[in-house]
């Protein structure tokens, strides 16, 4: 079985964008104003996600509301936790028509300065009500700002708490950058991925939270690159070993677009810690011209790598089951 | 012949440091005020930086003052300029007694919000009278917030208008961070490795300036590690491939602290695009218990990867002497 944990909606019928335009015009539409059909839903799904699926042999997406969409720093709490059921409820309804291929992971209603208790509501309905497995977390609701204390912070720590109680994973993703500086795709993803990385390096947040569990996305943006810096820095600040001080809790995804970023995550992190993803379909859809292949066929450079079979089927499914028992339990 | 294109000083005199939180207090010291002899200045390099280099058998540094004091979010312009002439002069001594050892790059009076015209004067008076080959140039003086426009813009003209005219790369180095989001060594340096090489991804920079050219430190940031998402992306914007749209302006060091980073780096980007650095003594400063080495004697992954004599001699020296043209007529 192959389990891609890391997928966004990013093909919703246009109806989505207009009512979300509405939204961030200032009209207040109501969740109920939005209307797309079963079939409309189906025709977005089967056509793109559902179809590179069957063509690259994954059975099942770990699918969440388009990140660079949460747009969290638009507008107020009030907006972002409309637009976020709205979000949420889409992803539950493919959920309902796709239970075997899609499972939920939530959007949370962050908003700027907003208390993140604030967004604990509608993680227990996703969770509990919609059966998700898992949320994402924006470590920057500013949008390339980066206002927000970092992950270690007692801020973040009302979301934790419901988290382990709730025994699900956040994936750590930011959405939107509307800092002119930052390219979204090309920079503010994978700074933030190297940024919660090191908050976590510097804190006692597993300390703290023993059974807490990040997925950092994008192959861990800069870290599995740089991994001897970071042991490096762990050993400069006196930590102990990364293994021991972060890797039970952090894991990485295989969202690296060429075969040499694959052989090198793979190499350098334990196998223990890496989780099957594409981010199909995102930031990259073209085809790479020196293989022929789409960049995000990311299973290619998995099957293609040194890896033992066995360590290939941790990586495919292995892992995910324990990083996501909720998702084990449905399976 | 081995150049290190990036090395700072890290290890001056304890008066510079005191000199500076004086400054930083409000006292307005004059530069005159900082008493460092020459013995002194000989001392903090032979017993640090110089044993080192002779140690791990490289020959020349270029060495400029060290990244994070420059801190040019404290204060205003008339600070920033003092600090820059404190610590420019003082690389200038270290090149008149290590001539063969030391060649200066320039850090920069940058302000936060200031017109980057006003450094100028310092640029010419480093290049012209000092004999410095280089500059540092900080994309982001705010120190982590982010508030200059990105490195296209026509914002940053003057320094390349006359970067041009002295034939002067500039390394892309930010300072340290003042948002706690960011660890300085740990995210902020390669987070903004990752952001300057996609800003200038996304812009025509070079068809401006054909002949201005970039030093991306820290083995590019992300860069590398994900070639293929930066190819796609690229390809994704209708751009030219990477090969000519940046990688004749564009070069990476080696600053990258084990060796499957350095044979991912070698692998996939061009041998020309590659200059030898280690920034030592720096961030980790480490033995790494793995290889029983420094992690920053990044000599020994370059020697160690599966490059030929010839491209290891092209990293080690000849891309050198191409980026730095006044090196090289030094030489």
């Amino acid at each position: 079985m192959i389990i891609d944990c890391h997928g966004h909606y990013t093909t919703a019928p246009k109806a989505l964008e207009a009512w979300r335009h509405r939204q961030v015009d200032g009209e207040k539409p109501l969740a109920s104003e939005l209307r797309i059909s079963d079939d409309e839903l189906r025709e977005s799904i089967e056509s793109n996600q559902l179809r590179l699926m069957r063509d690259r042999g994954a059975d099942l997406t770990i699918f969440s509301p388009r990140a660079s969409f949460m747009a969290h720093h638009i507008g107020d709490f009030a907006m972002s936790s409309t637009w976020a059921a709205v979000c949420n409820e889409l992803i539950h309804r493919l959920q309902q028509l796709y239970p075997r291929h899609f499972i939920g992971a939530a959007m949370l209603p962050q908003s700027p300065g907003v208390d993140p208790r604030s967004c604990v509501a509608e993680l227990d309905r996703c969770i509990s009500d919609y059966g998700f497995v898992a949320l994402n977390l924006n470590p920057d609701p500013s949008g390339g700002h980066w206002k927000e204390p970092p992950l270690d912070d007692r801020w973040w720590w009302p979301i934790y708490e419901r988290m382990v109680e709730l025994d699900v994973p956040a994936m750590i993703h930011v959405s939107t950058s509307c800092n002119p500086c930052f390219h979204t795709t090309g920079a503010h993803y994978l700074n933030a991925d190297t940024t919660a990385f090191m908050q976590c390096l510097t804190s006692t947040l597993f300390r703290d939270f023993p059974t807490l569990r990040f997925v950092i996305p994008h192959g861990g943006g800069a870290v599995p690159y740089h991994w001897g810096r970071f042991r490096g820095l762990a050993q400069e600040l006196k930590l102990p070993p990364l293994s021991e001080h972060l890797m039970k809790n952090i894991f990485f995804d295989t969202c690296v677009y060429h075969q040499p970023g694959i052989d090198l995550l793979t190499h350098v992190i334990p196998v223990d810690n890496i989780l099957f993803a594409s981010e199909m379909i995102g930031a990259v859809r073209g085809v790479d011209p020196q293989t022929g292949f789409h960049y995000d066929d990311t299973r290619r450079y998995i099957e293609a790598s040194a890896l033992s079979d066995d360590d290939k089927r941790k990586i495919f499914e292995g892992n995910a089951r324990r990083v996501y028992p909720r998702l084990n339990g449905l399976l």
